[in-house]
């Protein structure tokens, strides 16, 4: 780890925010995403807190409010500032913001000047991915934000159409398998520690559902009858009054989407996206196929490409058997969004280079759909 | 299957009802629980919709809006009550509800006095299933709707404070185990088929929490400690307030706990009951446990005694590989609910003798609690 | 006052239930109603806590819980039952409560067979007036508890088709007028004492609105053009989804009214009935007319015929220049409500006998319907 | 009417926002405020609709998207921004707001340049009333806006402590007196015209409530005694859980409160401020005093001195008897929101210059408190 690498990461997430307003910088349109300005200050928190602090004898706090305002952990790094008020806070500044990323950075060459142990290497490497983490939630949560905004600003390409291989069906054989993370590379807790699942055989598709069978799965009445879908699914479409992906926006007999380039029209061959796990899970009882399992998806997936969409899969987000809970507040982490989560495996356009890997478990509540999502058919 | 079996079942469920006033038969306290007089005849319905209209030549309907007042099942069976408005339902009278059951069972009679095919024979086997869980759902909603009641009506004995035997610690080996249900019994589909499943070497108390293992908790601050609850299990503390299980009343220095034989003190050598499961979670990470999955249940389960309690496991409510939904109405029961449920396992003093087997798939949301549920702890 | 007109108003109580099933006395469809047992519960505990357990010397209270269970009056009287609980007391039965009644008539007895003073005939005479507000509660609460039950009970016959005259224009000349209530009959705190009020010149209609008018204005598209509306009453019309008056139900192309007596076709020479303020102030601007004040009604209600449909003014209940709030439990009657509420004048076909007068106040928040509201038009 | 005066008004809105970063424009912390960005823009599009594009042959529109994003009128003119969204609107940005106004006021010194009739006179002048309504508004949504904000930072100064005189009791003889505006100058259409109303004797405060007061009536229990509440101000009490006035914050024994210019200790001798029409009542009652009508208070105005709070009246915002609907989407202006408001007389530290008179009605919604609010008391 040099500091190279470490400043390479970092600048990214500026680089993401060349085309913004400051205005766009401050607004959160639900609770669930939050203002560019607060990711990223929030990530640079993470290295004041868990190294800067820490490690660095005689450490000067950039400001001695930030670790309230930034702070995303209750209870084990104290008080924080309640997740809904994000979008108010006007002050500090998105100028302020980037002198503290900036005051971080230099701090950090402090650190990497001197030799460090492996624990801080840890950290480091842990904030890093961090940082990538929130990478993308800075370019979906800058979507849902600016979507509600009539004029459907443009403010960053990152191809959300990508191209598609035809379908053909990959044939798994019953075995043992291994599951989950093993070697020196990172990764999280929830990844650890290879074990052994027993899968029956099975097949998957090699892409992706794309928009047009998704739309044929709309127009063949898939939004208004409840047999395709789950229970709490469909109370879903019903009170949220849901017919359609995120994004889509119909005008005159054309289906739009809204991309951070701004409105496209809707491209048939791309894979369809912005999807809740209620849409996915209908679509593929509508098709006659299923979703895989995350373990069917891990086994598989050396077979097919991936990494346009995030894909649901049939698993709830669970601890693997050798699961433990890291002691203090980096442990916070994931242990404790085990339960009522679905698992998403693979990556999206939107994923940071180099952040991928096949053993990756992504989680979100099943209704969510501001992420690039998809959907992967398997059958037995 | 003879008429008497039938007839045993059917009248279990108003035996339950000899200590009800009119009056009590009618309320609905919640969205989640049904009146008395709902459960007594919307088990009839079954009967009527799935066998005597398909299979009894020349049946009269008892009443032409029965099928739309006690149908639970949306649309493959028509229209049906709003869910939330059970309770408002004064008119059918219990008094015409018994009547119904009366015709119903006459009826029935009629069925059972002919030969009839083994389609027959599993429908009115899954009716009568059908009929055992609600009798138990009639226990636990009755218990819900009069907890609110300042009196406390004393209405049933079920023996709340079952006797626990000392806890010892089983030993279970790493291998490949079969799961699911086999052979001629009748079982729900959730059950089906037997599948293997890979275990890690884990142990398993013999037997379950006590109300005074509980207590320590309460009073070490569990309660008040984000730090052993999941993320929505802690969102559910604050926002409903939670400090104990359900029915728990402090008075005067003591604890007491309503039974629907009234207002008892707390028994300590008691299992705890009506906890939710993020409760039994919090539990178990305070404790330095953790909850079984269901699979570990399954396998360790001829090695203890179970059947007090509902026991929550750390398995999310999904499909089985083998899964597969039956055709028609009868189908819509047990897939549709596979997504953000946990399995509970075992039985409770509410369930109707002889439904138990150690198959058997219950579930329920995590913050559910007016069901016996309990906690049996397990750690690798 | 004697024990037989005492006897008589208490009486009607009971005879408004002659066709009530036991189940109709339990439900309560929503937090604004109260279930029939409770209208029949709560005016008995008036004479108890306000007469017997004050006047009657070595007086036994008939049930401990009783004060707590009917209690309508916050805080001056104690505890209470929440009010949205009041659907879930099946305890006491309604056999209990009419025994209850009984016991309070007898007891009653034993007061009127003894000399008392005048505050106990003005607190006797107090509590038949609340006996006969209840019974107009009583009927319109029955009449919502019942009407979401797709039987549409018949279960009391008040003449809900009142004839109607034609319509004629009184005229009123400007100038000073007393209004309130003066004398030696009974009348409620609010409508003390007599003032002077200015008034100009306007012309007020001899008759209510119809029904067929009223059905001009929603097919002229009343309910769609906010025009007609306040801000506040728009709102409510797009949030409750509101197109027609309560209780009006279309079915073939006519249009059906739910009266207790069940359901019958709209009858277009009857005055409209369960609107709300909202709907009377839009059905006026629509007609170019508007609603008269309260001060404007009670002066020309000499001049035409009223009582068929509570009529709402264009007045704020507000305190009269002299009123005053009577010291304890009793005096918290209307003071309180004198905010957010709109003045209605006159009485209703649901209105005890012998209980109206031209100064009396009645008040509701200007969204509810449940009352029989009619809308008399006026203009300067 | 010069473009000079015209400049200087709208001068006003702008100089207000000196001190303010580009992000404090952006915010809506809530539903019933808007941020600092809409009121300038909004303000400027009332120009545009009413005056440029109907009197300004040629005009062109500044940018086509700005009437629908800047619109505060439904249906008459059109549609409009959701008006819990206007604080996600971040693109237009604040730098082309204010290029909107300069745009507007150049377009407006072409209509100056002319001559021009009586009713666009009077339309301009509207336009500067309704902009001068708008200067309070952006005054206090920016102090609700930044009160979340713990930096609590300092971005205006108003004088909100303004001196306070002695109390002195004013008396007023019973009469009929002339209510409401008659004469030449301006005023807004609820005002007109003059007409009669009877007054019985009474006395009116000279001064207003103070801090200090205020405190009293919360040391003894005032927030916890329902008897002091009508019964709507009770219930938001407990469901708001309300302790004490807005902007009040308790720190290590000492009372602050926060002012546009930072927080500052609570002055015992200011005007309470901030507080809710049912405070307002509760306190009067508390006090033995109640609060006048907007009659009262008119006719007794000349004898005290007012405007450094804007004072609750016990009245309802109603029309007055000569009041008429202006046609077209200027008439939406005020007969909309008579219904559920209580009138306010007076002015406060935030009402611009010279926007003042005894005539004035301005009229919240009972629970509102982001006004500066002040008692008067008075008695019969």
């Amino acid at each position: 780890m040099t500091f190279e690498n470490y400043k390479q990461i970092r600048d990214r997430s500026e680089s993401l925010c060349t085309h913004l307003e400051t205005e766009d910088f401050v607004i959160q349109a639900a609770e669930h995403v939050s203002p560019a300005k607060w990711h990223l200050a929030h990530t640079s928190w993470f290295f004041e807190t868990f190294v800067l602090k820490k490690f660095l004898p005689d450490y000067n706090e950039f400001h001695p409010d930030f670790s309230f305002f930034f702070n995303s952990y209750y209870n084990a790094v104290g008080e924080r500032t309640a997740r809904n008020h994000r979008g108010l806070m006007t002050r500090p500044t998105i100028e302020e913001v980037f002198d503290y990323r900036g005051y971080i950075d230099e701090q950090m060459r402090g650190v990497f000047d001197n030799q460090f142990s492996d624990e801080v290497d840890e950290i480091i490497t842990l904030g890093l991915n961090h940082e990538q983490q929130h990478q993308e939630l800075l370019i979906t949560d800058l979507k849902y934000n600016l979507w509600l905004n009539p004029l459907l600003p443009s403010v960053l390409n990152i191809k959300e159409y990508p191209n598609q291989s035809e379908r053909g069906w990959l044939k798994i054989k019953e075995d043992i398998y291994p599951i989950g993370h093993e070697g020196d590379g990172f990764c999280f807790d929830n990844e650890l520690g290879s074990h052994k699942v027993y899968l029956d055989d099975f097949i998957i598709s090699s892409n992706l559902v794309t928009n047009q069978e998704y739309q044929e799965f709309i127009e063949s009445g898939g939004y208004r009858n409840p047999d395709y879908w789950h229970s709490d699914g469909w109370s879903w479409v019903i009170s949220d009054d849901i017919k359609a992906p995120l994004y889509w926006l119909a005008k005159e007999d054309k289906v739009f989407y809204y991309t951070l380039d701004g409105l496209k029209e809707l491209d048939p061959n791309a894979p369809v996206s912005h999807i809740s796990f209620y849409e996915a899970a209908a679509f593929a009882e509508w098709s006659g196929y299923r979703l895989p399992t995350e373990f069917e998806w891990e086994v598989a997936s050396n077979k097919f490409s991936w990494g346009d969409r995030w894909e649901w899969t049939n698993s709830a987000y669970l601890p693997y058997p050798k699961f433990e809970k890291a002691p203090g507040a980096i442990g916070e982490y994931n242990g404790k969004f085990m339960v009522n989560q679905m698992v998403l495996r693979g990556a999206s356009v939107a994923t940071s280079p180099g952040h991928s890997r096949n053993t990756y478990r992504n989680f979100f509540h099943p209704h969510y759909r501001w992420q690039f999502t998809g959907i992967r058919l398997c059958k037995r």
